[in-house]
């Protein structure tokens, strides 16, 4: 029964999927591959693809096919997967195809010409094609928060944090400001005095890229299902069958592509280990920008950054980039640790990321729910970075407001997925400890599969199966608790 | 009353047009970038895709759109491109979108396995595979050639060659057949005593690719417009925006890399070329396979096996590869133009590359016919390599009758497309020395401009403008004349 009653709308997730497909190879493309002449034409085929997954996912057959099940006793698993295919359909079909295509065009224009305008620091021009952006999010905010009664901000974070409300995040966050700046003063207080020896380059990139993918392999990643390759913006693309993660490199520096590269194959690991029998279907696939970024952070963060880890990798390092005491086991732990406020989101220490969340946070929240406009958002920006960091980014739009690739792509209530991943990692680890006392001896030897394990049994294979909370408390034992955060950050920075 | 009139064609045409960029930039990543575990979700993506192209052609709509058409009176360009239009609609309506689905799905299945059972010489187990593939296109074959009342294998064809029979193809491949042998013993005889240095390797990739790329931008390949890379079979794909065109490098060997990097050029050069305004609609899309051909070999043979071209490059090939004698200009000219029959079609010089068209088409098209069966191909290839080539092929499947990405893929009726490709070319370039009688010093002066402006002219920009016998009578006074190949080959192998 359960069977036949699903069957059709399996039918039109797996074609959804398959479009999906087309759409993140495409994507990928545009990022890493593409040259720069062809962007119009790949801006009007990725449109068109949007308009039509929006149209799948809207036609009237669709929805006889949900209020069909209506009554129909279903399984817990086929209960579970109904549910993750309606919250898709349930979010497409208030919006009109119109906004859907003009949105694709409008952040296509707007992120191409970013490329360029970031460079030139071109705050004027960027607003020429942001100001759409922006006045179309707003739109899709509103009309998804319609039905629910939430705002605008609140039903555009819920396609990445389903069930996640800003009233939540203002609590979480308003947590971490109350600590946070007294543990960076901390922190950089006991550092003064540290000797931390900065390596001497270049290292060619060829040496970079070799040294990631011996790193990528230690850290599991499927060669024959994945690929790593350069873009501007790093990232994680393709599909589960077919992961892409992308880095950058600089011959002048290192430290901040292996960490990317280690990061970024967190998620491709995730991706990689999604249940393969469900990863057509909606219920199969990742659960949450949150915990995608859980398991990135987890590779960067819990596992990256432990001194085990680094003296682990360091003989690596070594092989590929030379001896140089810079490159000993000690200081690479250093180097990876070390707190010092500064302009750019991605290349920011742990203890001072999450102000540069928090800042988005609060920004990209009063510019959804209409409270500030477009042209405001420089003079915000320069205020808070100035309160929180101590920072001052004015008239530095290239590495202040225009830095990050996220809202010129439309993506705004994306930015607090990162903290509230470094939060479950955080989370995660103490589990994971708690199951085993030895782990960080186990990773000085090489034997990661205690983590792996964890993860996989705990997070990957469960893919939507459970909702966040849900997926937190059977993993856990306790609901998202920010004190695993805290504490992780206090025993790796203060402890002596 | 015009524009109206064909608007709402236009309309599904472009859209039409934007699918099938999605189609090309992922078949050329399954072909230039794809790990080996994600053939199944691409095939099955590719497979959804070509079903909705096919849906998108067949709709009642478009039927009533060119029904609406009947009586309006539209001008010569709106009749070329209605005229382009319908053809591809009365194509796609003869067939059902299950076999369109099946087909995609067996193709891309047989050209997977395909690629390690040829490296394993492995016949039978391609046979398995490659029975569904034969089987399908037949079925095709059938359903569209049962309104014109022509053959299978003609109906096939008429897809890469708008037109052509194999009437045509019989009586002019009769006509080489009566000569060529002749001309290949007559030129291995005179060859018999020239001296011929033969590189000495190794040729390093990164030096091979570095003379590629210099050597494209001679021959004004648009880089911001495309791109080179590597795969299996080389080929060019992409489409008209972003041009993606491949190559295979051998460190023993650069010749075979160097001269397919001209070869895919000349193919890239026309897509980059063809009129950008109409390049959304079958109108300004290319004309013909032969035509296409006629491209790539117009730069391959009658360019850049031109003595004079080779001496202009010589200087490039020493500043990549290295000073050596075999490297100057003469001896990359006779090594070039030296006839020795082979294994491999790609391989093949220029005197021996119909022989193994015409084996290819002959056997086809019997295929095709239902005259034979799969199973007969082995020992029919066999005969006719000895007869044609005198190159005995018996067990030698992989570099035999497996050696060809076209029959797995499903591609029957394309193979008379490259010899009548080379045919169009030697008239194209008897056209252009009639009006150039200096061609050859302009070559060697570096001034390519004469080729490009007379193939800008006559070809690039006439896109489907004209049928094809119409476009060679416009851009050369007369219709195919195989006269002007024979004259080429006769000219550049027997003079002095």
């Amino acid at each position: 029964m359960t069977e036949t009653a699903t069957q059709d709308l399996e039918i039109t997730f797996t074609r959804l999927y398959r479009y999906a497909h087309l759409a993140s190879i495409a994507g990928w493309d545009q990022a890493a591959m593409m040259p720069p002449k062809s962007n119009e034409a790949r801006a009007k085929a990725l449109a068109e693809l949007q308009v039509l997954m929006h149209q799948t996912l809207t036609c009237t057959e669709l929805a006889e096919q949900f209020q069909a099940l209506d009554g129909v006793l279903l399984d817990d698993d086929a209960q579970a997967s109904v549910r993750e295919m309606r919250r898709h359909w349930q979010q497409a079909k208030l919006l009109p195809t119109r906004l859907v295509e003009a949105q694709s065009l409008a952040q296509s224009r707007c992120e191409h010409a970013w490329r360029r305008q970031r460079k030139e620091n071109d705050w004027q021009g960027f607003l020429g094609n942001f100001r759409e952006v922006v006045d179309l999010a707003r739109e899709e905010g509103k009309l998804l928060a319609e039905v629910t009664g939430s705002t605008a901000y609140d039903a555009l974070m819920d396609k990445y944090e389903p069930g996640m409300r800003s009233s939540d995040i203002d609590r979480i966050f308003g947590d971490i400001k109350s600590w946070l700046p007294e543990l960076i003063r901390k922190t950089m207080a006991k550092q003064a005095t540290d000797t931390v020896i900065k390596p001497q380059g270049q290292f060619p990139v060829d040496q970079q890229r070799a040294l990631g993918v011996e790193i990528m392999t230690l850290l599991q990643f499927d060669f024959d299902a994945g690929r790593l390759d350069v873009s501007a913006h790093p990232f994680c693309g393709g599909v589960a069958e077919d992961v892409r993660i992308t880095t950058r490199y600089n011959e002048d520096d290192f430290l901040r592509s292996l960490m990317g590269i280690v990061h970024e194959t967190g998620h491709a690991r995730y991706e990689q280990n999604l249940p393969r029998e469900q990863v057509h279907l909606p219920v199969g696939q990742a659960r949450s920008m949150g915990i995608h970024e859980s398991q990135s952070l987890s590779f960067e963060m819990q596992l990256g950054r432990n001194p085990q880890f680094l003296a682990l990798i360091a003989p690596l390092v070594q092989k590929h980039l030379g001896q140089q005491s810079a490159l000993n086991a000690d200081n690479l732990a250093a180097l990876f640790t070390r707190v010092q406020p500064g302009f750019i989101r991605v290349d920011a220490d742990e203890l001072t990321y999450p102000a540069h969340v928090i800042l988005r946070y609060e920004i990209e929240r009063t510019l959804m729910d209409g409270e500030i406009a477009a042209e405001d958002i420089p003079a915000l920006w320069d205020e808070k970075m100035m309160a929180y960091l101590g920072v001052d980014t004015r008239g530095n739009f290239q590495n202040g407001c225009m830095q990050d690739i996220h809202w010129p792509g439309g993506s705004f209530g994306y930015f607090p997925s990162y903290t509230l991943g470094a939060m479950n990692a955080a989370q995660f680890f103490a589990k994971i400890r708690s199951g085993q006392p030895d782990l960080d001896a186990q990773v000085s030897a090489g034997n990661l599969s205690p983590v792996f394990t964890w993860l996989g049994q705990h997070i990957w294979c469960q893919a939507s199966r459970w909702d966040t909370s849900e997926l937190m408390l059977r993993a856990t034992g306790e609901p998202l608790n920010p004190a695993h955060f805290r504490r992780h950050l206090e025993r790796r920075y203060l402890a002596a």
